[in-house]
């Protein structure tokens, strides 16, 4: 089995990639733990090799397209942002260097604004997958994780986007500091959450005496841990909230990402009073790595 | 040379003591790093011995006083929280359990607080020691750190107070966070922490994203390091502001500890356009147990 060309994901943790077939069907999905993160540059053409050798048809030449911290100034090679406004699906990549001469690789840019200042790298292809299923989207994407992007997206272009730090905060917080002691629980009330999300939402000038106040309300009052853990991601998706208000209050949002995030970010939106809800279209990455290859394949030909 | 009575104050981090000799003089000032933090409860006498075996008296029972996190539930005894209001320097040791004959520990209490819930261990002695020095005093006591306390004092009271977590944030964003690559610097741009106070001042709410910005600011803009550390301590405590306001806003604030901290803690709240000052009254912590240590003699006599 050869494939017509190879999608890639390269994010810091780990790679992803899908060997395309030639009337542009997914033969098969490969992944490695193998990210940026652990790479010299050098690293990279034998961790692509590893798992797409024998996907190589010899005597070809096969395009390798990738999205993804594989293009950071610490990656392969760096692929320098496109500033805002841009059409995410039609962003130009950079060819990497690579021995094997089976191999010709890309890598697709991240997207840059000046002011505020403001990067991302990887959400731009999932959202190029978002705007070719739904090409009149007009209003907010939502992308939760270590570092939530808020971007406006309208005409298929990304107009402008804000990045809050809300997840990398929690695990700080929950595994690192004071708070850890009160927080451990793989439960989680929701009526905690509610309460710590309105306080961040009406006060959110609070946060810091706010969080502190989690570990005296586990000593004094027994608060109980699933409670404890709950209110501190209330209160930290709160004050995201609070800051992305003309993100969400007058404009259709949508959630991208791990379910489960979503879900949680669908409801405190719903909570604050905006309309939210989950996307509803599955291998964004994927789909935004075909739009860009489509378009690259009509510049190239 | 025998010591009358020994004062302690016993950290997370550190055990620092004093031997006081019969007409209140300091005999010595002794130290470890066997903090509250790597010891178990049958640890403490050992570790207190260690420092104070030649300052006691043959065939004589020395009163030692401690206050700190030896009196945390994790510490050598539990002294339950005394509850706001409170006079700082009459609060009600708990005696420690001892096996050598020469030594009567007690143990201070910290201060806690129902609504909202917070607590402190440790400065509760330092502002005795303040207000023993000045026992007018009507205002706020700042006391910045890991966990930085803001306590309305007046009739030598601790009326109320709150705690923030700047100091530990900092410390996890500039060494643990995305943040941690463009922060590193040993200098500090007084203009970019003056930016970042006032943002956070007028803006509060938009913490989680201008916390983030400080990284695409470094990656698009080449922020210098000293700029964008200053401008995430200046970000950091100017959120705390805006959470404290009705602690500066109409009160004189004195500003207590570790002399580098006081003096930017003093800046923000000038800048601010509070009325603050670092407190001019040394050694606080063995003041305050000197008044605990006078206040308990009355009382056993």
């Amino acid at each position: 089995m050869h494939a017509d060309w190879i999608a890639a994901d390269w994010g810091t943790s780990n790679l992803r990639l899908w060997a395309i077939g030639p009337e542009g069907q997914v033969l098969t999905e490969r992944a490695s733990p193998d990210g940026m993160g652990k790479l010299t540059p050098d690293g990279f053409e034998p961790a692509l090799l590893a798992l797409v050798d024998d996907l190589l048809e010899p005597g070809r030449v096969t395009q390798v397209l990738i999205c993804g911290m594989a293009g950071a100034r610490q990656g392969w090679i760096e692929a320098p942002y496109t500033a805002t406004p841009c059409p995410p699906a039609s962003l130009s990549p950079i060819l990497a260097k690579t021995s094997d001469p089976r191999l010709s690789v890309r890598i697709l840019p991240g997207v840059s604004q000046c002011n505020p200042a403001d990067v991302m790298r990887g959400e731009e292809t999932q959202i190029a997958g978002l705007v070719a299923s739904d090409p009149e989207f007009d209003g907010t994407l939502c992308l939760p994780g270590t570092h939530t992007k808020w971007v406006r997206v309208a005409g298929g272009q990304i107009m402008h986007f804000r990045t809050a730090m809300t997840g990398e905060m929690f695990a700080l917080l929950s595994r690192q500091s004071v708070l850890r002691h009160s927080v451990i629980s793989d439960d989680f009330s929701e009526a905690a959450f509610a309460d710590g999300l309105a306080m961040s939402l009406s006060a959110p000038e609070g946060l810091l005496l706010d969080l502190f106040s989690i570990r005296p309300a586990s000593l004094l009052n027994n608060t109980p841990p699933e409670a404890a853990r709950a209110r501190l991601s209330g209160l930290l998706i709160g004050s995201e909230l609070a800051a992305t208000r003309d993100y969400w209050q007058d404009l259709p949002v949508v959630v991208i990402g791990d379910a489960a995030l979503s879900t949680r970010y669908v409801d405190a939106l719903t909570r604050a009073g905006a309309t939210a809800r989950s996307s509803e279209h599955p291998a964004l990455a994927l789909n935004g790595l075909i739009a860009a290859h489509a378009h690259l394949s009509k510049e190239l030909t």
